[in-house]
């Protein structure tokens, strides 16, 4: 990760350490849990996004904290979820042991649920906080719950569980649905919740979301590229797990090579989105680059 | 239950029925998995004391469509997580399987999800669909969100786990909170949310608030009540569970007499603080008496 994209994660991690309740509010073991699950490693890079993604269109990126604190709370409780034991059930995430399997399976659920909830009251807050305009916020409040809903992320995610358990078949079709939805739809709210706090046009709206589809894809592919060739030192967490469940990934589609290409061909597609807003954005374009190089 | 909260409850039916996406939206397993969680059943108190509240201070019940669906979809998707293998470990639900029984743990891990966002989703699309102001919008969603959280029912809920499990001290003070927090936090975000809507005043949102925690103090005594004196085929759920589990209840620590008293008492502050509202709710009357004198 380049120096510049390190120093936007480390100001998201700030910004979480700041906004996450501290672990003293009772009850404590909810909240010291919820800074577990959240605190303490990732790129950010949908809060990082979402800044961007403001800055690009002309917004002041300051106003961007109660969008970028939520959407790292909504990935950080999706990752919860996902990995307990009767969803993939991981032990490790970043490297360190599962929310569940430190805490245990039943504050694990509470601890995704809680962070869901206190993502929407950041957003509810903004215009307190981040001085955003309330028609504004209705509208990212709208756009992040219905990406991250049955009809988004949540919809993803669970055809990827029924195409694990044999329930749905493992086309291309139902791979680039899981796809889309479970990764790509987070990644396009981030950038248009942060081109509307902006100010963006619908033109612009649209190369975002035309950015964030491309990148949730290229994310994805190498992402199951990394679970082939990838190190557990490198990912924090166990390789080789998708083979052993059959799970369907684009490399067991196509083969290592193509999916390669694929991933490289929708970066590109990114840089394009990227050269029809009227900032140039150097984090957007370092994202862009990295996307498919990354070894985590 | 009186005719007229019997209609009313209809209503909130008819409006949950219509504002759940249909069960042929894709994926389909979990929106029919999440329409099971929700509809064919309840009391939707949550949503009857929320237009209730609206009307108690002048304002027009059909604009709190939004906050009806939204808090009985919260309220069904806290059912659903509780009674996950790993919380509670419940078998039936209002006389049904509950959804982890007929859908497995993982979709009912998601359907929980789920529903907890598409409420956000509603409450954002209230400007729209029901003419609430955005500066009522971002205030009635931070309410909810507040109320639903770690610092409310997530927090009542972890706390009632821990007591179960002998983690924290079965005493008086963490019964109250319990109470006040699983149970009565979500009826005064209704009631302060229909309240908000309606226009009340500083002094009308203080009476729905003490409305709301002393009736959820009745409730959740009753509650307690029930289970140790109810039938199953009233409730639609075992009983003596939580005899079984050694669970902390009213019953348990001060016995069944004291216990019904204090329901009592408790019912009748919500008919004082009723008194202080601008319009009489035989709405909210009727609630206050039934609330103690339920069996189920």
């Amino acid at each position: 990760m380049s120096a510049i994209l390190r120093a936007k994660a480390q100001e998201v991690e700030a910004l979480l350490e700041k906004t996450l309740p501290p672990s003293s509010t009772p009850p404590s073991i909810i909240h010291e849990a919820m800074r577990y699950a959240v605190l303490g490693g990732g790129k950010r890079l949908r809060a990082v996004m979402a800044a961007a993604a403001c800055e690009s269109v002309g917004g002041d990126p300051r106003q961007v904290g109660g969008v970028a604190a939520a959407i790292e709370m909504i990935h950080a409780y999706s990752l919860v979820h996902d990995d307990l034991p009767s969803m993939d059930d991981d032990d490790l995430r970043r490297g360190k042991p599962t929310v569940h399997r430190k805490y245990g399976e039943a504050v694990a659920i509470l601890v995704g649920d809680a962070l869901l909830t206190e993502a929407f009251a950041e957003l509810a807050r903004m215009p307190e906080k981040y001085g955003v305009a309330f028609e504004t916020t209705a509208a990212v409040i709208r756009e992040i719950a219905e990406a991250a809903g049955s009809q988004g992320m949540v919809g993803g995610q669970t055809v990827d569980i029924l195409a694990e358990r044999g329930m749905v078949s493992a086309d291309l079709n139902n791979l680039r649905y899981i796809h889309a939805h479970k990764t790509g739809a987070l990644f396009k709210a981030a950038l248009r919740s942060g081109g509307l706090i902006g100010g963006a046009s619908e033109k612009q709206l649209e190369a975002l979301t035309r950015f964030g589809e491309y990148f949730g894809l290229a994310f994805q592919i190498t992402d199951d590229i990394l679970d082939v060739v990838g190190s557990k030192d490198a990912l924090g967490k166990e390789v080789g797990k998708d083979l052993e469940k059959g799970k369907l990934t684009y490399p067991s589609l196509f083969g290592l090579e193509q999916a390669r290409e694929m991933a490289k061909e929708s970066a590109d597609k990114c840089l394009q989105a990227l050269a029809e807003l009227p900032y140039e954005s150097r984090v957007l374009h370092e994202i862009a680059l990295m996307v498919v190089d990354r070894d985590h």
